[in-house]
């Protein structure tokens, strides 16, 4: 790979991405490792991840509060595009990869750095969603991937480590690896590498189990404006706001679990546990609310682009020409999705009650009832289906 | 409409098609009207439905069990196709539609009629499905819909009947349309067309509420084999009773309920309530099992053309070339679709933790692991995302 | 049908729509008709056309002159979307009818009017445009449609309209039925109705034959902005000059006649014989830069939505909530569509010879070349295919 | 890359697969090197290639005529199929990878070969179909690739061939690189990596310019029977026979050019110069009665597939699941596909004139016609426009 004097580098203070510090200064000749650690609401101790990379060798150590446009800029696109990769995972964690590599671009572009960094290795969709997302903003960077080539195990990775203070974590290794963001979490290897071995309840952490939930329900409101969720039961709220309610609703109600076999950017199966309980809900709910606003033909082939949509995001193409189309197609869709949605929580379940829109409701009752105030042109039903079937009986004249 | 001597008329045993015999005597000059009540396992008294048909002036009544051919020729190719309409609706009714139209052209052939019938209204699908396949399997016969074309009130139907003998229902009206078969049971009309009202209980027949369903989880083993669901917790069964054993273990646990807003073929929307506990059950698990076992780019043209199968179903064309060229694609794709799949039914929530595929699992622990057993080649990610991205480079490059 | 007092017209000068004039007096109680022609650039006398509506009776006779929002609004964004139904239609007719019903419902709103009609068939494709955009743009307005309801022969048409001092045509009856405008011709019915047999020379009317066309190649360069063609042999032209000018180059060396078995929205098939130089080889030439321009994802997305934006506006969908959201697709994939192509025409063919974009191609040829001045990371191939190819051996390992 | 004994080289007798001889015995330290060329048409002195290889140092040079297999099982598929990968291009090179790669596995499974080897460059898209191929036939098999590897010029291979008594091409090199079997001829590199040059009259060689080609049209009936053309101007032929009766045809009169800018699998665009003339002849004659024994669902969802199942196998998966349930949609749509197709062969055009198929031509013309024969029921067509547009009119009544 490239040679790099002034890189900023993916921090987590991690093992992994600490040990890339004197990494990348030894053996890639790097002069200045500039660290960078975002924060997406996983709620780490900054400061601490902070000084972690000065004593590690780090020229500089920033931190970034993004979690704003995170759910701005990336989780509330997802919601209005009912974003489920293989029509399951909402993709909490591919959301925050291009956020993460635009902001360490824009530092490279502000510190007249040359290069970036992180401490993906070498099978998992991050590097895949880091690189590409690098590439596409800033392909006169050198993008260095230490972690990727060093071919060292965890324990010779540790040894690297302690040869230039960096402190092995004291804990006994947690066998499951985890990734953490306000949207929510994603839990994989250790045990669950059998995928018919059930998760243990002590993977969960921001999810009740259906035993543990509460026994009597709760019912909720959520308003939708254009399409983005703009208020629950009533009282309207910031994004933020609103994603931190809507986890705490539905994760108390033990909602939002997700235990899959999920197809990699990189040609391999893995199995997957996830934890998005306000995510799921409030796609959800949007999904309820578009089934009323919005009509048949619009729906079908949403849900098509849609799946396309969260295919891009999670291969590494949030900023990309066909991901901007789709977005296009959104965009032009959102417009009239406005109502409310009520839902009910109750022992894993999200179940949509209830949906009303005041403005854009499609639904009409005196066309859909069979009682005797019917609106809709009986007569018209014949020529309608004669017309409708009328190549299957062509087909059927000629061919039988 | 056109003229026919003897027809051969869906027959259910309620009012509207009870009328239909007279009124197709004396409206449309039919001689002979065969009455054919099927059996679908909706658990109706069939003795007394075929003496109510003579009794209302039919100079034949029938009974079919078409239990049998219901679930192994029409249910289980929907399970394998996953076929949910607009992404939810399992078509549990609409699956029957074809079946019965198929049989009531037997009969017609068999009998030498030269017309069908049937009481269908004009606003709902089942004309839609019953005119389509009917012309579709027999375009020479005359259809004859009196109940489409009769513009006839509830009150005005019912005494017609009376001036034939056919006696009203004595218990009060219910509310609610209701229809029923083995795969389940639809609910629409009444105070659901509020789509703001939550259903209220009494609406609900073979799924228990949430609350009152078991307050332990139970675990159940479904495999499959060639795609089709063939034992349960060990026990192979014959489609029909594997579908009852799947609807008591799901019903039991208060799973498989559906509160929607359905876009009907005739271009309305309407609100919608189905129990279809086993067909849900075995359409996830079968979700499941393919996740394990066909590739990624297979299931996502999959996920696009199941979609496109259910809708065609959905809407009546059963039978025609298109539905049987993606029963095409279907078939090409099951054979490796073998395995076990493991859920948990507890409080409305069927979960699937775990699956396995003795010979077919393209899930390989050595490939997705991080740890040291790794068989994955590191190496080539870089090269893949080399590749992988340069559209995205090459773009960034010329356009920014 | 519906009762209206004043109604609007479209108005062709033809027996047909000249007879609907004393027809929706006499036998639908219409008191005012507003007599509508468009000028679409078919080249009709327009004033005769006019006073012909006077003298059958139209209260007023309105001549609207559409052909620069014709070009502009309809056939430019048609070439952005390559639209062609079922790959080969290029909509010259189809484009023409929403704004027709346009106008129409502008007039009407603005005279007061409470209906508006027109006199298509009832198994063409215009009157399901007529009829829809209209739905689409004014659901409260009557619409009329006389000449589907009527049941009179052509020789009862024109007995009728004798009655009420509408001359027939003089000459023998040309056997063909053709519909024109700026775009092109439409050819349907006598001797065409046979399939198999070719249609005469005397069909065509805008394009040379091959045998007559010029025996030198012409090459013209075709520059395109933000995806709309711009300028000809570096002459900047209006779209509507801009389509004269490519209809005429195209036609004179005989390109741009299709033949065809096409698929009618009311589900039978007709044979058809169009001439849309011009739109043809704008199309054509707007797919190749786009070939130079757009990356391959993209590009392939944009045909299957391109070919769904073409079945809308084939099928009446102009003004729809659907197509709307599918030009949001379309306007954000354009902004790169730069740069010229070269084409050579000559006896029926326009064969593109050669592309630029100064500023927006992603051909590379340091990438592509097999030569020594290589750019791209021969290396990387290596490790893209073992990943690319990955699946497929898994595949291999487990199932065979 | 991987170690072996014995290899099967894929060999044309050109420099870089014959220096691949003593590259891989040398370098690579493979002791018996087994040679294989295949026929598909091409036209080489197969006999001097064979003993070509054994002068380069083979252990053995087999010769394999794979003429009627690759027109049979690969050719003929991609007729049914219309395949044009970017709607455009028609396997002609492509379609042979698989085949060759096939053979090379059934070589070296007869012989105990442990490995198979190909002189692909690093960025081509037969590298990859070779590649993905072999990995999909034969995962466990060694697959060396030494002229993606060795880095060499051709300026140094030429002399590392010379080494070992390799003779390089007597003649001043041509500046091209050019690939022909049966189905055609792809023409690359040189002057052509101007995407704006036009190619010079030079690079084409099975058909004629427009210019030179014959003054008077010709006409051809082509019969297909199940999707497959069987005969031309009534003469029965064998597959491979009537696939060089259409190249000659087609050839003769300058039809089958295509001059494209073509996305490769490595994410680069390259400009590609095709001579396909009887594949492209017979494709679109296949489309067309399609057009006439189809319903119009199942061409428009077989639109979607075909360009999937080009891009699948141009990208290397011919052996692959998706691939194979492809097929079948593919093959469960063929059965009606029969009839005959009348085509004028005319100065670089060809123009379909007729049509017709005696068993399954689905255009009646009693249905279309406007004429007095008319069986289209014209009433029904109000019904049906109430119905199809009532979406529309909804949208607008509740959002206008």
């Amino acid at each position: 790979m490239g040679k790099a004097n002034k890189v900023v580098l993916a921090y987590s203070g991690g093992v992994d991405t600490s040990v890339c510090i004197p990494y990348l200064k030894e053996e890639y000749g790097v002069e200045h490792v500039i660290a960078f650690a975002a924060d997406l609401g996983q709620g780490d101790e900054l400061d601490e991840i902070k000084k972690k990379a000065i004593s590690a060798g780090a020229s500089q150590s920033l931190i970034g509060n993004l979690v704003k446009p995170f759910i701005e800029d990336f989780a509330f696109p997802a919601i209005r595009s009912n974003a489920l990769y293989q029509g399951r995972y909402p993709l909490s964690t591919a959301l925050a990869r291009p956020l993460i590599a635009k902001k360490l671009v824009e530092i490279a572009r502000e510190l007249n750095a040359d290069g970036v960094a992180h401490g993906c290795t070498g099978k998992g969709n991050d590097q895949v969603r880091f690189d590409v997302t690098i590439g596409a903003l800033a392909p006169d960077l050198q993008l260095l991937t230490p972690a990727r080539e060093w071919g060292m195990s965890r324990e010779e990775t540790i040894a690297y480590g302690e040869k230039y203070g960096i402190v092995p974590p004291v804990s006994k290794k947690n066998p499951y690896s985890i990734d953490l963001n306000l949207l929510g979490r994603s839990i994989e290897a250790g045990p669950l590498e059998d995928p018919f071995q059930m998760p243990s309840e002590e993977v969960f952490g921001i999810t009740s189990s259906i035993a543990d939930s509460p026994n009597e329900p709760e019912i909720a409101d959520i308003l939708f404006e254009n399409g983005y969720p703009v208020a629950i039961n009533g009282e309207e709220m910031e994004p933020v706001s609103l994603i931190k309610k809507a986890n705490s609703l539905a994760g108390k109600h033990g909602f939002g679990r997700l235990d899959i076999i999920e197809d990699r950017v990189v040609g391999i199966k893995s199995r997957e546990i996830y934890e998005t309980p306000g995510l799921l809900l409030l796609i959800k709910a949007h999904q309820e609310i578009e089934s009323l606003t919005l009509p048949a033909d619009l729906l079908d082939t949403k849900s098509r682009l849609e799946r396309q949509w969260a295919d891009l995001v999670y291969k590494g193409f949030w900023f990309s020409p066909l991901k901007e189309a789709l977005d296009g197609f959104i965009n032009y869709s959102q417009k009239q999705v406005n109502g409310t949605v009520r839902v009910r929580l109750f022992k894993g379940n999200v179940d949509v009650i209830g949906r009303k829109s005041k403005e854009n409701s499609l639904y009409i009752s005196d066309m859909s009832t069979y009682g005797s105030e019917d609106k809709f042109n009986h007569k018209s039903a014949e020529g309608f289906i004669y017309v409708w079937g009328l190549p299957s009986r062509i087909w059927s004249w000629i061919n039988k």
